[in-house]
């Protein structure tokens, strides 16, 4: 399918080029078009193992890749954080030496700490792909993100005609990191807006403009990005109430009157209806948060293919 | 394989009619011939996705939902209650879009709040197969019943001819519901037999007689439909003591002398030896219990087929 | 591929013969074969079921399993301890009957009680293999281990020839149980070591020798096999410290410098470093412990071939 691609892993965004990125959003649309032809399978994995594991839950991202694997024809293995006996009183060295020796071709790896991923795919042959680490990245999430846009943009304007906006918990959000790097890569203009304590002003050397007012970003937003609110992670100290975060942050009707009238509304989801956004605005038609699952399925297959199927290169 | 089935979904079997029924129970049975023999395996899933969704735990349901939509050459992800991330924050109306834009052809949903099922898949293209919601039905289990009184004795007695007594905690049990629609469809008479607390009168407007004393209709019988004491939901209220519950409606050797001599004894399982059953008619020649397990596996593979299945119209 | 394999189940390593056990591991041989021809998979459990039945947890062995069975072209079910509702007011015996009237064609069992593989084998046509049995049998993981020893010494040395130390919690552990009957049977000599009260004098009936004594025995071992101490499931009362117990049995540099040059470094994992085995030693060319991982594979799809596969006989 291409001869462009050379990598063994899909760590970070960071360390992707232009050309990368691309390669990945041309190949997830041939596979959105044979998702679309219902029973159609794909054989690039054929033969091949897939392994996650999640040490940090996520049954929504799980399900995707292990949808993704198992449509290319993959054997797919769950592991999970309550399957303790895997990691009790190993190193996560040794039980990714031990799924290599099981035959893993591939790890999909959760992980609550930062650089874990990377730090595995040194030590391994085994193709590693980051399914989120800490605060980091979530590289695969980043590339759906980008692949939605151009789908629903594209026709009418070139990435550095593109402002995307990304709204909310930037501090703690590995969804934020990757995508600043995938938008800025391929040439759009990225603000970040949100509370001074989630939005540090050392975001601006990653090339993004700061804001902490949404209001006067939004008539010139092409794409606003809602982040979720973590309620189980998020310590409260970094904003006085929710209530109060919704009145400046939330997407609401009266907000969405002042964006252009086809602004696309994204979110990685779960939704807090009420609190990033109104309900009516999460399933109207400027949304974009069921396209963004679905193409989550096409992007995860067209890295897993690239990175190790039969015939990618 | 016929032209008849038109439903996107399996909901309830008061929805159907009795053609609908005998023809999941027809192909029921070309299916269980599939399964007799070894190894082979059908292709009428191929290309497809299964999720089963058990917001509430059933490891048995599920394990026979997952195993008769792969041996239809589906591939099959299986969420179960634990899996709290995809859930939260989420509604159900959430999570099941989310589903369907992965591509989901079909949800198995077991809820604890009758009518999920059907709230869902009002809302979705999915093929929505209810596994039990609450206390309101359990389509496939009822089914299996029909299936199996059927196989053993349908050549000896039309519906007509039955006479179904089903025992135990009625107005908790949705197998019992179900059961009642199905059998009363076919044509069956049902007699529903158990405490006052836990057979109200109000049953028999549903066409179907009710008592209190389980002895007074043994000899009757066609069939005894034991029901499963919930110990860890039911609430002692309802009767005085597993004790006195046993002395009055639990099937023992001199009760079963009472019977016909090939009444069929079933049970949906898991069963509580001793209590609802007298461990040696459990494991008797009158006993269906291990060929409802099995027809289960055939009537499931039934109605995924029916509902989407290649070729199935 | 052979004409000698007549046994239904796989449950310990005492009743085989030494045919039994090599026709195994020449089974595994190609097997491991298969493994290294990236993207091959056999067709040998083409339409049969395997059902992983792990009441006690292992998510390491039940991976191992799972990755075989699928590797053969089997449909894989895995039931774990959390799954309490297929266990809730159920026999044993009651569910391996449930999952042989589900078509189950394999049930993989790991148990907490000795001996509960052989019972439910007894009631079942369906294949059972034991995948640990208290501390009883773990026949699969001695397997695995003489395939090791043969494949890295097996040219240099035949089995009369070979001497086996196994040092550690002898008394608790299946692992030491399954490995002292098959390499007695493939005739080698096997020294068992210890604290006393973890390694017990009626051991040497088994046709083994009996020390307390590691350093005396490093010379002369072609073999060193370290079992895990089980801090979760240990009493200390067996032995005053983990670092008295370190100091005596632990194998570190100064002690691997007593050893034969191209001694046999072998544990079942997960490894504990720094208290059974220094973590060089784990590292270094003379440990075999992700060999030990790598063909147990090839020993489970040869086991499951074997027992109940396409053409196997």
């Amino acid at each position: 399918m291409s001869t462009a691609w050379t990598r063994k892993d899909l760590l970070t965004i960071r360390e992707l080029n232009r050309i990368d990125i691309e390669l990945i959003l041309d190949t997830g649309r041939i596979f959105k078009n044979l998702l679309a032809d219902s029973g159609k399978k794909s054989t690039s994995l054929e033969g091949h193992t897939v392994v996650n594991l999640f040490v940090e839950p996520s049954t929504r991202t799980r399900t995707s890749f292990e949808l993704a694997a198992k449509r290319l024809g993959a054997d797919v293995v769950s592991i999970d954080s309550n399957s303790s006996s895997f990691r009790k009183g190993e190193t996560l060295k040794d039980t990714g030496q031990v799924l290599e020796a099981m035959n893993a071709d591939f790890i999909i790896l959760r992980h609550s700490a930062a650089g874990a991923p990377q730090f595995l795919a040194e030590r391994l042959d085994t193709h590693l792909v980051n399914a989120g680490d800490g605060a980091h990245e979530h590289p695969t999430q980043a590339l759906l993100d980008a692949f939605t846009m151009h789908e629903r943009l594209g026709e009418k304007r070139s990435w550095k005609d593109l402002h995307v906006v990304i709204c909310g918990d930037i501090l703690f959000s590995r969804v934020a990191r990757s995508n600043v790097w995938a938008l800025t890569k391929l040439g759009a203009r990225v603000t970040l807006v949100g509370p001074t304590t989630l939005v540090p002003e050392i975001f601006s050397e990653l090339g993004v403009k700061i804001t902490h007012d949404l209001d006067s970003v939004l008539p010139d937003a092409d794409v606003i990005m809602l982040l979720r609110i973590q309620h189980e992670r998020q310590r409260r100290s970094f904003f006085p109430s929710v209530g109060e975060y919704v009145s400046l942050f939330g997407l609401n009707m009266t907000r969405f009157k002042k964006c252009k009238p086809d602004v696309l509304i994204m979110h990685p989801g779960p939704v807090n209806r009420g609190i990033e956004i109104a309900s009516e605005l999460a399933d109207g038609p400027n949304s974009t948060i069921l396209d963004q699952v679905k193409n989550g399925l096409a992007i995860r297959m067209a890295v897993l293919h690239l990175l190790g199927g039969n015939n990618a290169k």
